[in-house]
Formats: structure tokens, C-alpha cells, sequence
């Protein structure tokens, strides 16, 4: 219930090498120009695993990985910030793999039936497929009208077994 | 153009030890259920800044690092991972404060003026203050109906020019 409370403690460690590494310089907009669309789960640290300096990427997480729900934020790294490469990754053993947006809804409707309306339009974007999805998400931005660059897509599954990547498309 | 492909690579070096540090067993719900609110920017860090360690916490990103936006997430993880607290990080110099919805709103409708609908729909959540922004989406957090836990919810500023967080609320 208070492991906030740990930050400062963490963050005193991490400041301590912070002008050697001359990371108070970097610039706003990504240096590779690239965003990375990821799951929040926790067993994921997308800079270590894909080697991500401080400087280098946007890294978008939500629930899922999912690029539906990062349209907002990479309509901003676009045409603000002039990044051009977009990486989806989904993950194995994901728990947007483990229920259905119905199903979802009906446990919050269980707590909270004075809130029904408010439940049904959410759209928590599980998904029942793993690679299928990946593809789906890809296919989503490829097509969007609105977006700077719709070529420099790739998708990818992150193995949460073995700390592997594998690229799907 | 082409950055993904160091991915590949690097992720050869992420996985030499991962046997040796156990990750492949971790399990799905957070070790110890928070769940980090943070912006996509480039010089952020949160693994090594806060001390999170693979296994610990769920980490949603986007743009700003907007509670609002990252509702669905949240709902995922307090109801179906157990997750009970969190802890929201907006951070200085972010590119949220230097533009307004209505202003990128106008530049995506001069380039697509076909989906000038859409557009309007688009509500980019940027914020003129930053400590101030900070508290309203730690009180949209706490005022919110479906949450499981209102109340260990934190609030806090990263300082890019120097790597430091200090808590606002």
C-alpha cells in the first residue's frame, strides 16, 4: 500500500550518474524517430529488452499493447514531434488473452449496476488471438487516414518465457 | 527508417541472463500491485528512475502521462491483476504544455480537411500547468466511480533537466 514510497529511495540511485551520462541535455523529440507501441504488463521493461536509451523512442503502454488506444498519443509523436517508425508489440501469456470485453463489463455491472450505462461503452479491447491481433493493430495503423507515415510499420511478440522477441510482420 | 532492426540485437543481450535472473517464472498479476501512470517521452525511464523491476508494477504510457486516458488500463488491472494503488507522473518540459487540443486539432484538418469530423472528435488532452494538471488527474483518479481503490493514489513531477521526482500529491 506504499510502495511510492520506495521512489525517492530508487530515484536517489538514478540521479547519481545522471550529469556523467549528460542525459539533462536530450532534446523533446525522439533522436531515433521511432514510437513503441507495448503491453503495461509487468513483466515487460521495454528499454532493456530492446535497448532503449533515455533519448531514443516513445514508448506507449496500455492493456494489450493495443494501437486503437494509442491513436491519441501517436497522432501527437507525428506531427509534433516528427517521428515516423512505429514498433507494435503484444506479448505471450498476455491477460487481455484471458476474458472478453463482455465479461469485463458484466463483473463491473455485478459492483456497480448504477453505473451500467456509463460500462457498456467501454471497450476494454481484450483480444482471443495473439498473432492475429498483432496483425490487426498493424493493419489498423497502415490504414489510418490520419496518420504521417504509413509504411514504417512492424508488428511483434515479446515471449514473457524466455525474454525473446520474434517479428510478425 | 529502419531502427526496429536493432531490436533483434539488442534483445540477444537482454536475453543472455534471463535465465539466470529467474524472469522466465514470473507471474502475471504485479508483485506489488501499483500500477505507474507515465508520459511516452523519449527521456523518461521509469524502470531505472523509480526502481521498477520486472515483475513489480504495470506501466501505462501516453502522451502527457493522462490519467483519462488511461482508464481502460487501469480498470483491467485493479479488477482482473489486483492492483490497488497508483501513482501518476507527469514530468517538466513535456510537449503536452506547449500546444492546445484546438491547435492541433487545425494543423490535422489543414492536411486532411476530408476528416475534419474525426478530428474534431480527437480530444488530445493537452495542459497549460504542470503540478496542477498532476492534481486534477490524481482527483479524476480518486473522484472515479469503478475504481477499487481511491485512495492510495499519488501524484508526481520527473524533472527531465535533472532526473529528479518529487511527489505534488
Amino acid at each position: 500500500m506504499s510502495v511510492h514510497k520506495s521512489f525517492a529511495g530508487a530515484n536517489d540511485e538514478y540521479v547519481k550518474d545522471f550529469n556523467e551520462r549528460k542525459l539533462g541535455g536530450l532534446a523533446l523529440p525522439p533522436g531515433k524517430k521511432v514510437v513503441v507501441v507495448t503491453c503495461m504488463d509487468a513483466r515487460l521493461d521495454p528499454a532493456a529488452s530492446l535497448g532503449i536509451r533515455e533519448g531514443d523512442a516513445h514508448v506507449i503502454r496500455n492493456a494489450g499493447g493495443r494501437a486503437p488506444d494509442a491513436l491519441r498519443s501517436i497522432l501527437i509523436s507525428q506531427h509534433l514531434l516528427g517521428t515516423t517508425e512505429i514498433a507494435v508489440f503484444h506479448h505471450t501469456d498476455c491477460g487481455m488473452l484471458t476474458f472478453t470485453t463482455d465479461q469485463l463489463q458484466s463483473i463491473l455491472k455485478d459492483k456497480h449496476p448504477e453505473h451500467a450505462k456509463e460500462i457498456n461503452e467501454i471497450d476494454f479491447l481484450a483480444f482471443p488471438q495473439l498473432d492475429e491481433n498483432v496483425k490487426e493493430d498493424v493493419a489498423f495503423l497502415k490504414n489510418h487516414p490520419l496518420l504521417v507515415d504509413n509504411e514504417h510499420i512492424t508488428g511483434w511478440v515479446y515471449e514473457v518465457e524466455t525474454g525473446k522477441v520474434r517479428q510478425v510482420v
